[in-house]
């Protein structure tokens, strides 16, 4: 018999990266810069068709069965419905438009998803009975995986974590008071700082961005906590690039999570803990999704 | 054959209210007050063995075969942990003195999941899929069920929305920007105001109460929109004694529902309900959940 793969594909705010799945391992990982600003639908496709087109190639006599795709955005009945950084995606029919193309049997799902499913089969939370992993990037994403299910919620978009009110005050002036406009990278930039540069600096002693970075962390501690107080899970991952940045803010995230999270069992048994799989999380979860089985193949 | 029933109870703040549930009705309401300021153990446990001493006698030919109990608080193992509005019940092994005393199974939960599950069986949500119950009273409670099944997260004690922060520039000075700290009786009290009163006059038109509900309204759709935005239920269903003032705060409610929820398809489908079960759901709640079945019977 010969061997199977899927192809897993993560589509980021400025560049897609695909990896081919064997049976196993991890056989090929590729990526592709695509953006022009603005994001140019041609240019996008061109980009991700090549990207699937070389990894097809590299599958030599693996028979490739399908294809894991995780977008930026919310992600319901295989179409996207509003991808907050990438709005290219809102007006096109990517699932059909791959269809098309290659024929295979297609999965869709919002990235911050396809890399929690990573991280629970290989990563940070292997063996977790349920897990929601956050994302701290360019945005704020969600995903909650309890015995066995990745869950979707009513409507296929639900642990959208990110859009989650925490500073009520700031969102009824019209701003934004919601988790991802203040634990995304807009915690800096919107202080006209460089979140990679802040990290440097605070890293070789800069008092003020210490001090930043632990006021970052509070205001993480306040989400995580609102989620072990309504979700309950076992095990918070917390990845993306934000996370870099871990032993800056992770004292006074732990700090503000103990000091709000009301169950006294939660509150001393929940672990937090950084992802582990790095940028490659969001492809090889999606590949690992195109697998079918207990995910839910959807065509 | 003997009839079968099971007896439920709901202890408030200063009353405990007691049903008698046949195989398909309810057979028998009972109230008793215990309250004595601070509440006293022994006054407490005379009302509470009263209230059931009087059930099973009510029970008649009819095999009592287990007893189900809502408990303000955090539950979890059959203990109470944090009862946040009624302290001696922190201090007292009420699953043991009741078993001890009864010799019958005990089921044990927080009382807005109780609450919940009467909900569904008998009230608003009946033929839900999914939905998330929502008490506002003194505290503000949660729960959560789907798929059949009532959650409780990793450690027995999940959708505690009461304490998600909302408003975090209050607690970070120390005071309380929870959900429950906006949305309950507290709103209110917490302004020199009576809730009832201030109801009544709103509804008789002064135009400040007004406003406050209409504010109160505002606060309230922030949290069901994080509620939805995060789990994604079909049906939201609020209960509790604020909820009588639905017309004063449901439209403001709604708008700012609308404006926070991310999701294009949860935003225009996902119902919210007044609860119908009225102050009788947790002790009906707590009878259904002791007939066992898909609620697990704890004892």
């Amino acid at each position: 018999m010969a061997k199977r793969a899927t192809i897993g594909i993560d589509i980021g705010g400025t560049k897609i990266r695909g990896v081919l799945l064997g049976d196993s391992r991890v056989v090929r990982i590729l990526e592709k810069k695509y953006y022009r600003k603005p994001p140019v639908k041609n240019i996008f496709l061109t980009a991700l068709f090549g990207l699937i087109d070389e990894l097809l190639k590299q599958a030599g006599p693996r028979k490739v069965r399908a294809i894991g795709l995780g977008v930026p955005g919310v992600v319901a009945k295989n179409r996207v419905w509003a991808a907050g950084n990438l709005l290219t995606l809102n007006r096109l029919d990517l699932a059909g438009a791959l269809k098309k193309r290659y024929r295979l049997p297609l999965v869709m799902d919002n990235d911050v998803k396809t890399a929690a499913v990573a991280e629970w089969q290989a990563g940070a939370a292997k063996g977790s009975r349920s897990l929601v992993m956050i994302t701290l990037g360019t945005g704020v994403g969600g995903a909650y995986i309890a015995n066995g299910i990745l869950h979707r919620g009513a409507f296929d978009s639900a642990y959208e974590i990110g859009f989650m009110v925490i500073d009520s005050a700031r969102t009824l002036r019209g701003r934004r008071g919601d988790f991802e406009g203040l634990v995304s990278e807009k915690f800096f930039t919107s202080r006209g700082l460089d979140p990679i540069k802040s990290e440097l600096l605070a890293r070789q002693g800069n008092r003020r961005l210490l001090r930043l970075w632990r006021e970052y962390g509070k205001y993480l501690g306040i989400g995580i906590a609102n989620i072990a107080n309504i979700l309950e899970p076992e095990l918070i991952v917390i990845g993306g690039g934000m996370a870099h940045a871990w032993p800056l803010f992770a004292p006074s995230m732990r700090q503000s999570f103990k000091r709000l999270v009301i169950s006294p069992l939660a509150r001393s048994r929940t672990k937090i803990r950084r992802a582990t799989l790095g940028r490659n999380a969001g492809a090889v979860g999606a590949a690992i999704m195109a697998q079918g089985g207990k995910f839910g193949l959807r065509a």
